[in-house]
């Protein structure tokens, strides 16, 4: 496979030709990277809901035949003109979050979210309009969030690419690709947690757990857990979880009622990791007088509206914020979890509850949608 | 009017005594301080639009006979048992906001929301459900927002007294009651607006250019004012507004817009103090993606709710909170703000536009209605 810098590489990749429908491992043509551009030889990808959402979605933005697969570890192949930041052979984590460097954003520590190359759900490369990627009758298959890593090969423009320690578990860092970083990501960096301080978390899917781990290792001491699903308590507990409550379960008290309770007053810092936008408003409700955050990280449907009433903004002290990848300038913040993976500070073991080869990744789908797994980890070679 | 320690005072008081009619000066009585109260000669006191909100409102909160005001500064009388922080004969600001000093909120560098005796539209003391003034026939007058100040004599708690300097300005200190200190407040502790940063703010009212004044104060390069009345550029420079925005002037584009254009991208801190749930959202689209915080300080209507698109949060990174008392404490802050004002940091005196007797009190009403003064401030002696 290598000596081929330049010139298309034919491979194998998992297309998602239909809505809904299984995903197909076809042979499909790479083309190399363009300018600021790398070509990567994926080691191993995880399925994160994302993917399942777009591959589910009937309408736009979704788009097919596509390559799936946005967390993701992999060897640097080949690079295009003017990249100087990663050589061939280096091991390098995509994301889908940009980090040029260059632009107002990525230059302040205050923001994330790099204005040269911005996030978009897109069919096609950050940079350019254009995809790498066709099957062998010559048709263009689309890219996703600027990843695209179910595929031995993938093209990822270099602000998408941060370089990390060949020595890592590839089965573990790849998960800093997207959502592990999410979620620590915003305890750690969008809220801000602090030692000793209470959190409440809605949702304990992988996110949710992930804002668990954060919240944790930033030292809070009191994570409620709220989920539909009693079981989760039992996984919550293994990520800093240390309070649960089954939301529904109660006839008479909401879950912010019972959190007000449990916190005498309200939770420091309250996330929402469903995707509802009325939860949001029940995490507002969690959150603390005077100086309670809340952090949504769920991604509701498009044009869902979030009601809030103006007079609790005003007479409360609370904020709302956002979170995207957890606020995590991808270059500088990947390596320090993954430092701090290394020392024992972070856990990623206990999020891979599964792992396949590449041939059975439609397993991995039913697996995730079934809610049996946290995080199931794709080989692309056994 | 010494030596009345632990009995009524027959004083004057201007009395609300039906919604939108003139107040009436009254002869009334004025109770003796309860326990952790003091009684106050009030020295002057200014007309701030929430006085006229609740003077014109029919409905509860709303209440009759009422004595209102709540910008004041007075000279301590007689003080209740249990009070030690203040002695008669201090000159004091009260405030609407509580700052008992004991509970978690006070003790909190991150609240300014008393949760002992916390912020309520009550007709009561803070401490107490009761009232400290009858009128010559007996019956009961109600209070404030805790302060009541006009009156010649009024009641406070001890835990809404500021004291102060005696040799400052009453005239110019008073302002610092509540609306003034509320405008910089936002800008200084609630936002934390930096040097160098750029602010817009809707409305340009007392409030929206206390905020300019804080915004200066604090170093930020572009106060970019929005008001529908073209007059209010020339008054907000007095207070660094360096840019207008005539809202509705521009038959294409929206203020958010203008922003985002002036700004390359929208400002940092935006602030609506207008009291309109629609400015609040066009407030939000104003700030700068990837950090612009949104500072609600207009009182909207009871009911009223902010519509703001859930994608919109998640995928800003921008952050909305609310600013009551402009996230002051108000023991330890106010004096801080004085003595901006003594250095001639803060202005002022150009805030004050007129000057009145007591016997007028219900020409600074009309004054404030017609929008033809920022304070006027009422002189209870002449």
């Amino acid at each position: 496979m290598e000596g081929r810098a330049g010139k298309p590489i034919r491979c194998r990749a998992a297309v998602s030709r239909k809505p809904g429908e299984p995903l197909t491992i076809e042979e499909v043509m790479v083309d190399p990277p363009m300018p600021h551009e790398v070509r990567i030889r994926v080691i191993c990808t995880s399925l994160c809901h994302s993917d399942i959402t777009f591959w589910k979605m009937k309408d736009p933005p979704a788009c097919f035949p596509r390559i799936l697969g946005h967390e993701a570890i992999g060897i640097v192949e080949s690079i295009g003109e003017n990249v100087v930041e990663v050589s061939v052979g280096d091991t390098v984590i995509p994301t889908f979050m940009s980090d040029c460097g260059d632009c107002l954003d990525c230059k302040s520590k205050k923001s994330n979210l790099c204005s040269k190359l911005p996030f978009k759900v897109s069919p096609w490369m950050s940079r350019y309009e254009s995809s790498r990627f066709k099957d062998l009758n010559g048709e263009v298959l689309y890219h996703f969030l600027f990843v695209s890593s179910f595929s031995e090969y993938t093209v990822v423009d270099v602000a998408n690419v941060v370089k990390v320690d060949p020595l890592l578990p590839p089965n573990r860092a790849c998960l800093l690709s997207c959502g592990v970083s999410t979620g620590v990501g915003a305890a750690w960096r969008t809220a801000g947690v602090e030692p000793g301080s209470t959190v409440a978390i809605f949702g304990l899917g992988s996110i949710g757990l992930a804002v668990a781990e954060g919240a944790r290792i930033c030292g809070a001491t009191k994570i409620i857990g709220v989920d539909v699903n009693p079981e989760k308590f039992e996984i919550g507990k293994k990520f800093g979880v240390t309070d649960f409550i089954q939301a529904g379960n109660d006839e008479v008290k909401t879950p912010s009622q019972i959190i007000n309770e449990m916190t005498d007053g309200g939770a420091d810092y309250c996330f929402e990791c469903v995707g509802m936008a009325s939860l949001v408003h029940e995490a507002y409700a969690s959150s603390r007088k005077g100086w309670g955050k809340t952090v949504v990280l769920g991604v509701d449907r498009p044009g869902s509206q979030l009601n809030i009433s103006s007079h609790e903004v005003l007479h409360s002290g609370k904020s709302l914020m956002g979170s995207l990848f957890g606020g995590l300038k991808a270059k500088s913040d990947i390596p320090v979890l993954l430092k701090k993976y290394a020392d024992k500070e972070l856990q990623l073991d206990e999020f891979v509850t599964h792992e396949v080869s590449f041939e059975d990744i439609n397993k991995a789908f039913d697996l995730l949608i079934r809610g049996e797994c946290l995080r199931c980890v794709i080989w692309m070679k056994k």
